[in-house]
């Protein structure tokens, strides 16, 4: 029915392909391009052994658009799959746009050389998306991507006015190593040491690094954790789509180990991304220590426990104050089990292959550029129940 | 009287000049050489703004025999007080040979390629300095060195045998930076991370790296520390020059940051000490650490607070068992006011200058290679309390 291309092959990229071939009703044939062929080849065959699917794979420079127009007009997907890194967005929806074919990533677009990441620019391609008549999907991972579904079902079903919105992230998972980050470090470092920002009746707020902090209880047995203020992608998009939100936050759990590594790395200034004179080389002290750090693939078979992510979304129905709280939980040893993958890289994998469902099939299929809370939910969190991410719904108190 | 040459232009060394400046009536004629010699300059100058006194200064690579010896034969000074890195000491004791000149040290041998000091590298110079009637005096800073000559002091007056010695060393000073070392981060992580020894009954007991702890009140309001056993190098020659020792432990305090700090680039492989590739280049996690971190001579204007080292030493005095407590208390905040320089240097320095004092005077002259307890404590604790470091004697409840 349809010919993808997914271009990046790290562990998110691992899921995306597993799932697609689960679903190889829907991707008739698939593709997949990376830097490195070699991690292409490692994924397809795994893949080949799992589901005796046929994985296409090729080199490509995700930097280079001319490189990239040549891979797809030469693959004619239908679609591409971006899952590379964030610095990577715009040259590949330059090169879709050349070609005619439709777009998808999971993380919005980051310059290399600022620590900040917004939506504008992608935004910008939504006359020449439309223009084309082709779609652009933003976010389609876990968070963001299935907590602005949630969100678009609680606005649907739930709630007649979404006015508090907390998503709330928790990685209760344990890998027994001294430290480690579930994806790239310098990405996953860079956004945490961030300054956090919330939006409350309609102006941003910012706040110190990690300084707010709320014990929530988690459920299915995960029990009560220390989550931190964040600044998140999905906020973005979501206070302007949310009609009647008055304040949103994003919420992440840290354990106080992991804190107390960022605090010793960040206090000898090993966390800095301005490159230093070492020895007549120029180093960046952040990347160098990334280089250290266990490569997030490898912590798939060691990470124990679960993963929770949702949204607390309190308002009125029928005139009535209301609280919902929509969740995923999810197991770090099922995801390694089912596809050699830890639960990180499976919650964000997972939706990208469904987002990319929804396109094909024609369920979601719009011209210009979009953010996930902008389409029908229901469609996507049926296939959510069906391809390992079910969810719950839970009336909480009003606070 | 005499004409001295000093090798090396850190902390230390700085300590050194100045205090041979202030006892000029013994050191006549200063000369001061090191790799850059503008480091030598900038010492010359403060010396002679403070004293009045110059300091004649020369450039010299201390690895470099043939260039130690073309500068020695030139200077023709009585004796060399090195104060440059443990790697050196052998090239600098082969160009004393070569000269017919008297040499002094603060810190033992250490190959640069291996992390492992002892002094067999340097006893071997035993019959060398002898034949030619030249005197090596080895480790005459404060440990090794005072606390190997409040040991002689207690088998000379305190006590008939010493039968148990704990040598405690607390740094209770504040930089108020995250994390820093009182000097070269680099040899100063591989000393504290390394597998600690003590001395039991004839054979050396292995310990792992901080694994045996003590609390030790200690004097003039400093209080109680946590103390970690550590290997240190003067218990190697005290072990065989003590009559009668039993067991003999050396201690340094740690504080919990501290500690929190070495676990932490320890668990993520930031102490190794073998290359690792990075972009193409050969880097050495610690060396690299280390550049990050505070140079130790940037702590003098911040640290406030005391350090106290010294000797319990337990043993017998005409039939009845006793403990003394040898120590010297030193106030960074005064140390950086004298000299400009912090505790630790201080400590070190003034006294390589008192055992330098010692052999032009004649005092301890004698020809072979020497450790500071085999010498007679009394002159060289006169000067201690003449040039900043005073001594206490205490009684303390036999354990």
């Amino acid at each position: 029915m349809a010919r993808v291309l997914i271009i990046g092959a790290g562990g998110v990229s691992s899921v995306v392909v597993h799932k697609c071939a689960q679903a190889n009703d829907v991707f008739t044939e698939i593709h997949l391009a990376s830097r490195t062929k070699a991690k292409c080849d490692a994924i397809a065959e795994s893949v080949k052994k799992r589901y005796g699917v046929t994985v296409h794979t090729a080199s490509v420079d995700a930097d280079n658009v001319s490189e990239l127009v040549a891979l797809i007009n030469k693959v004619k997907p239908v679609m591409v799959i971006n899952v590379a890194l964030p610095y990577q967005d715009l040259t590949i929806m330059d090169a879709c746009l050349e070609c005619n074919v439709h777009y998808l990533d999971t993380a919005n677009y980051e310059p290399i050389d600022l620590a900040k990441f917004e939506y504008k620019w992608q935004w910008a391609y939504q006359d020449k998306f439309k223009e084309k008549g082709l779609m652009a999907l933003l976010g389609s991972g876990f968070d963001p991507g299935v907590t602005n579904v949630f969100c678009a079902y609680g606005q649907k079903h739930l709630l007649d006015e979404i006015h508090v919105l907390d998503i709330i992230d928790a990685n209760a998972g344990d890998h027994g190593l001294p430290f480690a980050t579930n994806f790239n470090p310098e990405i996953n470092i860079r956004e945490v040491t961030a300054r956090g920002r919330y939006w409350e009746r309609g102006e941003w707020v910012e706040t110190d690094p990690l300084s707010w902090k709320m014990s929530f209880d988690f459920p299915d047995g995960i029990g009560p954790k220390n989550c931190y203020l964040m600044y998140h992608e999905e906020l973005e998009s979501l206070v302007q789509n949310l009609k009647g939100i008055r304040r949103a936050r994003f919420w992440m759990t840290f354990s106080d180990n992991y804190l107390n590594h960022l605090k010793v790395f960040g206090g000898v200034g090993l966390l800095g991304i301005e490159p230093i004179e070492y020895k007549g080389q120029s180093i960046v002290p952040i990347q160098f220590l990334s280089k250290l750090l266990p490569d997030p693939a490898s912590l798939g078979p060691l990470t124990k426990g679960k993963t929770c992510i949702g949204c607390v979304m309190q308002g009125i129905k029928n005139g009535q104050e209301k609280t919902y709280y929509v969740y995923n939980i999810c197991q770090h040893e099922d995801c390694y089990e089912e596809l050699g993958s830890q639960a990180i890289s499976y919650t964000t994998g997972v939706p990208a292959m469904i987002g990319a469902m929804m396109m094909v099939t024609g369920k979601w299929m719009k011209a210009g550029v979009w953010n996930m809370e902008q389409m029908d939910p229901d469609p996507f969190m049926e296939q959510l129940n069906k391809f390992g991410l079910p969810w719950q719904v839970a009336e909480l108190p009003n606070k």
